[in-house]
């Protein structure tokens, strides 16, 4: 078992994590939460659909909420640099034997799921609309200014890993492993926009959405969120956190939507984009890893997640770690 | 000439800065400042007055705004501990030959003015409302939570000094005299409630308000504010700073609402309570007792102030000093 | 059963929370801690004590760490106003049957204990050195400004309130109590120096000293803390929090010296100063009362205190509540 | 006239603007600024040179200091992928007659002089050392992270733009033009690492340095090293801010180092990896686009810059324009 590191060098450009579609029970009540308290911008509202995007963001969307009959992750996107890309990633695909389908709704998607059965897309473009980073005004909530990564459960990081590492050229930035004699990769981290990452995967049933993220400013922002959702009926919303992972660095908030969908609140990273970047490694016993100070996630945290659809779940090739006190 | 330290045991006791009354020419254009902009609550509007409030007030308004045919500074309040203080302070000027009214129209106030003929009023109560600290979603702008203080140009600062130090008993905290042999007292910083001050007093055409302030809580919101306020139309509203001033050690940002009355938006100053404090001396030309960081103040900060309604001024016993680099 | 309020005027005036001395096992732990990480200043160490004051804070010390073979509340004292309220003080104490001793050794102190047999001092003046407020350079830690109470565990809260809030004119502002038909008082907060406490009384096995805290300027400066702690070797030292406490509205940190004596960071209470101010109260099934964003707190944090030299305590009067999530 | 958007492809790939080596007259006056004032970390002091990184840096250095007779700029850095890319950048350099030279002094650097005479480096790695991301307690000053950019002067903003566009792949972001009917490039700003910038070149007699800049965490980091200036003898070193640009919305800080180098401190830009990211176009006559606040910036701040070693400045192909309020 080993870690992918470098990534291989590709033919096509993925630029970043892009969208997520959620599908959601009542969007009424997403919208007050993901508007009104965590402060994102709605771009558009058509038939059952809200689409969302942060501050700083020019494109259309980053978040699309859908009226579905139960919770549930409709489509999850990463942007290419170009269209050329997406005929050099369908080749890869067809040469792996993965499913490949295009899809031009509202823009032209590349749509496929990679070994482990987790649907993913592509696409190279997306309208652009006015960035609001200095329409200070309208600031609200977190201020989230623009979706930062996803996270996902799968049964088999080690495989999971490889494909993106080695077929999509994801750049690894942190991971950990089992501590005994045969380390086993337990979670990965891996970045293609330069800064820890854009996707990460994590041991357990899967797939599943475990979060999405948005990049926040300051510390202070994401501690107004807390007071926001604690007197505005959100109290019990909030799952984890306000603290810093050890792993990323990253200052963090983990609250739950209306639906039960997780998001992370993000901030203050670091740069990964240097050639010489060496990936971090921690071992799963290093209770820092999790939150710098010492404090324990909740069991919610470590088994509830977002299925995707039309996506059967299995479970871990690990077993299951004791949950730790953190 | 002296500074007037301790200050003279009285047998009333003050609270604090209480409210202003400020003449405005277009209530709606006043309330999107206070309101939208700076981020204080509406408690009431009725006929041609809007009451104002701090986030974490509980009394019924600090700020009252009125239609006026010009800018004008109709009254301007200090609190008192209970009602037996007000007949004690109406003892107080009638011994001194000052003027004394009661007025009864919203809460019990006695009116003055002082040897210098500005208008003052003490009261002892005032309509209680909700605390709206907790109420996070609400916040807006700089997150006002209350107000700190006035600042007033006088025409002869030792003189004034003595009245509210001997007579009124303000305690001098900090103050500047001019750095000859004979020095002189060119403004002086007083509290009751326990901060730097609840009044300032500087040397210049007075009587005339220069400046009314609000507390916040940090730094971040009051940058925050100059964010907000150059990209929604209100770019030439910002004076000065933001800076640190030397004197108070306040995190401090002068805007200038619709009329031109100069609003303070201050943060970050110290506890003055002990009986042991000793007042702060700074030289007249030592630059930093303005702004720490050496920035100069612009020419109207120096000669601008608003005016009390049927008052009249005169110029300062102190020439002018040269407006220096800060 | 009843509060108080308002506090009963008193012949002398109380002004703050002043100094602690606390018997540690090792200086040299403890100072390290308390100044390299906490951020405290050193401004003198004589023989066996170490003495400490904040940034802002001009008077000697607000913090004796005194060489010990255990760990142990040696003395707490409260500043009043000048000697003659001493003798005020010590002509009540002698009224009330309670015990009056005089100490010279560094500055005049009225030693005493309250009714529930809780040391406590006064004094009216303490040697003043440098204020370092405007130091910027050697800011460190948390940047702690000043002491801002003390919280202490008594087997009657009831009593001991009568006794702060009647004889000595502390002023309540906020109160919890059991949620039963004849409601008992379980915690109080009361003030002499116009934010929300000088001294807070909470249920439990005592006298003794649950914890003091610092005040510091902004939750960031609090996180840092966390950040700095958790890599220095003092990640078990992180008690609870960061969060924010209903009661009081504080942003706080509570952590654990060397000896287990129980610090707290604290940031954004609110002015109090107003006689027309009501008391808050909250119910004790009222969660967000302790942490508004919904963390429990540990059990460490209800039951673990420091005991006071030659003092015994006893059971509390109520029940012990069960520890709910928070 | 015209820009150049999107960038030209290349065959190699520059990563980020890497180091600078500044020639300063007085070593430990520097050391003192850079390291107890800004709060860089010293990684190697060897002969004549001081070697420092950035807080979260992995690489040996971002800047050199090394004795000099007088002020000067002796080298300035872009990191690219790897060797190769070195070959590939030699042949380009070949083809436009512009100058090769291959350095090994440290590590394999290839040197060269760009069209307009600014001499620039290229390396694909570079030692790497300890990441202080997490030692908390050791940060101090404004907590610089890592390098940003620089700013350059360059006699002929459109031809120097036209190289490092079409030749070198640097991406436009944000730039000024003339406002008259045949606009003029005025400066432009140009990224690899997918912030705003990596490299802005503005008119003014050139080439010479106007600044580099470090990027902090937060605007409170940057006003931390106002206050850490104004009270520790660097108060005059203050030139320009805090304040926030309208153009990159980068909170901003700019001091000059004992040698009159211009440092900038930078937070709070935004991400620009999009492929279908336009540049953003701003007036010359926009005060907006230099301090969003609408504050001026010195004289000395348009006028002065370092100069590189051995090379000759000329005079800018556009007329000065008049400095206006900002």
């Amino acid at each position: 078992m080993a870690i992918y590191h470098p990534a291989r060098k590709t033919p096509f450009n993925i630029i970043r994590s892009g969208y997520i579609e959620l599908g959601v029970t009542d969007i009424q009540k997403s919208r007050d939460f993901y508007i009104n308290i965590l402060g994102l911008i709605e771009t558009e509202q058509c038939e059952d659909s809200l689409y969302l995007r942060g501050l700083e963001e020019s494109s259309h969307h980053c978040v699309v909420l859908t009226k579905s009959c139960e919770p549930i992750v409709k489509r999850m996107g990463f942007q290419v640099e170009n269209k050329e890309d997406l005929s050099r990633i369908e080749a890869l695909l067809q040469q792996l034997n993965l499913p490949v389908n295009f899809n031009n709704d509202r823009h032209h998607t590349l749509q496929t799921c990679d070994p482990l059965g987790m649907p993913i897309e592509f696409y190279a473009s997306m309208p652009q609309v006015a960035r609001n980073l200095q329409k200070y005004s309208t600031y609200r909530g977190c201020r989230p200014m623009r979706i930062d990564h996803f996270n996902c459960f799968t049964p088999d990081v080690q495989k999971s890993h490889e494909f993106y590492s080695k077929q999509l050229g994801f750049h690894l930035t942190e991971y950990t492993e089992t501590d005994d004699d045969d380390p086993q990769l337990w979670a990965v981290w891996m970045q293609r926009k330069g800064n820890v990452h854009d996707l990460a995967l994590t041991n357990g049933i899967g797939p599943r959405l475990h979060h999405i993220a948005f990049w926040c400013p300051t510390a202070m922002d994401i501690i107004h969120l807390c007071d926001v959702m604690a007197t505005s009926g959100y109290v019990d919303n909030i799952e984890r956190g306000p603290g810093r992972h050890g792993i990323s660095n990253a200052f963090f908030l983990y609250v739950r939507d209306p639906d039960g969908h997780r998001i992370e609140l993000y901030s203050s990273d670091y740069l990964t984009v240097d050639p010489d970047f060496k990936p971090i490694r921690w071992g799963l016993h290093d209770a820092q890893r999790q939150t710098l100070w010492g404090h324990a996630a909740p069991k919610s945290w470590f088994e509830e997640g977002s299925l995707f659809v039309n996506t059967t779940t299995i479970s871990p090739r690990l077993k299951a770690q004791p949950i730790v006190a953190n």
